[in-house]
């Protein structure tokens, strides 16, 4: 068991409220009186999630993104965030951040409502979270909830991130719309409020959309086939659509989109793609353009 | 003006949410329906907020504490807490880290629900935040709020923690009711749920006895005397009771207590101490033993 696995299963014993959801849902849900708390956080550390040449005020949109779309994922309203932040020695750095993260608040009407400044040793990695209060509007989906015969759909095109941060890694200067999908994600608000009333199970698509779906799978207990990996007109023309593209899509992170189990006889309630259903069993099958083909190594990005 | 005052002030800009008490006051106060929310967020930095010697499980619970104090100077009751963690890269650290937090939550009643873990660059200092969530039980103080006349309590000594500290430096293996007072300080949860319907203004001394009275005065658009510096006998024991060394207590950080306004025809409805009271104007003046003392060039912590 690594480092991390074994620190997870310390902090499970310790988190035992039934608000902490046992660690498994992304999120926490918090009641008190009539009111439905949804509660969640994120870390962004230089290096690990965000490449330092990334430009400050991308960095701090992206960190009010994936807070929002965790929201999302539980058809949340957004209440208010905390932010903590360590200080990078560079006050335009620092201000060009705050632009940026004001951006993505106050885009999804998001209140910044306090947190904790902090100044790092010279030399420390930039690292900064946020913690992001919502209210539940309706019923409050889970990962876990699938059903056998559920069609799994995701709310738009897989892997434009993925190819976004290769590009960058390839030339600083790239710009075109896989870079903003990297670094302006949208978090998928209204859509998560209109389809929570009715979808099985829902979470957002961070880590990729095979190791997401298969994690939605294994929390339902139940197999998962994935028969189509949507692409966006732009990753096709920069990448084409082979096997080997569409199965790196499938396991590329950042995405932000929603990833959600439906019955067979509902219409989603929105713009949506069909990308696989679950079945009895366990276990994730991939299927492209109609052939079975084997699961690469990596499925997406393990960080948790 | 510093780097961070700069921060700051573009975050007030941000944070115009009538929730965010203009970040003036340490804490946030969400209305949901009838509940009211108090929330608060501190970072610990390896370095600044603790020294590499200090025992993680200290570590873990003086993080757990420093939040819950900030509740308790609400008068609020624990509801829920979420943890930014970055792995150290050591287990045997990490797990005696969250026993030493764990055991400060579960003695105050205060949930673990979520959070964030991530790795850190091998060499980058450690560093946590946790953010807490507690409910009003009844009237929130404010920094603000003092009064022409009004005295002002400590709920204990002042100086226990920085002279704690100070035997830490000269010896890591230092021992004793100091040390414990730096490394495991008490938030004063039932003391705060006690006086906060009585109090003017209210907030815990964290920074420093004349720091956080000046801050308090500040707010109260007031003047403040202090007139008496509360030691308790372990540090008069250690350290005598001289003028310099009650000025020192007075300016030393990471004590914990709370302290509250309170009108003068009123008795505090708990055991506390009566260090000053506040006049028309503005400053704070400083008395020991009776005679008037200048004020130090540095009278606490300034971090924020």
């Amino acid at each position: 068991m690594s480092g991390e696995s074994r620190f997870l299963t310390l902090l499970r014993l310790l988190a035992n409220d039934p608000a902490a959801r046992g660690l498994q849902d992304d999120v926490a849900v918090l009641e008190l009186g009539v009111a439905r708390l949804v509660l969640t956080s994120d870390t962004m550390v230089e290096g690990v999630h965000f490449i330092p040449t990334d430009p400050p005020a991308d960095i701090g949109w992206k960190l009010g993104a994936v807070n929002l779309s965790d929201l999302a994922a539980k058809g949340a309203r957004p209440k208010g965030c905390l932010l903590n932040y360590a200080l990078s020695g560079d006050d335009g750095w620092d201000a060009a951040f705050l632009e940026g993260l004001g951006e993505a608040l106050s885009r999804h009407a998001m209140p910044l409502l306090g947190g904790d400044t902090v100044r790092m040793p010279a030399g420390a990695p930039r690292s900064f979270s946020l913690t992001a209060i919502g209210e539940a509007t309706g019923p409050i989906p889970a990962r876990r909830g699938a059903r056998v015969g559920d069609r799994l759909y995701v709310t738009g095109p897989v892997g434009d991130a993925g190819v976004g941060l290769e590009l960058l890694r390839a030339d600083p200067g790239a710009m075109g719309p896989l870079v903003d999908a990297y670094r302006r994600p949208r978090p998928r608000l209204a859509e998560g409020a209109l389809l929570s009333p009715h979808v099985h199970a829902m979470m957002d698509v961070s880590d990729g959309l095979l190791i997401d779906a298969a994690r939605m799978a294994q929390a339902s207990d139940l197999a998962i086939v994935i028969d189509h990996i949507p692409l966006s007109t732009a990753l096709e023309a920069a990448r084409g659509a082979s096997t080997a593209t569409q199965i790196s899509a499938a396991c590329a992170g950042d995405d932000y989109e929603l990833l959600f189990a439906l019955p067979a006889a509902l219409r989603p309630p929105i713009r949506a793609i069909p990308v696989g259903h679950f079945l009895d069993g366990t276990g994730l099958s991939l299927i492209i353009d109609g052939v079975s083909v084997p699961l690469p190594d990596r499925l997406g990005w393990e960080h948790d």
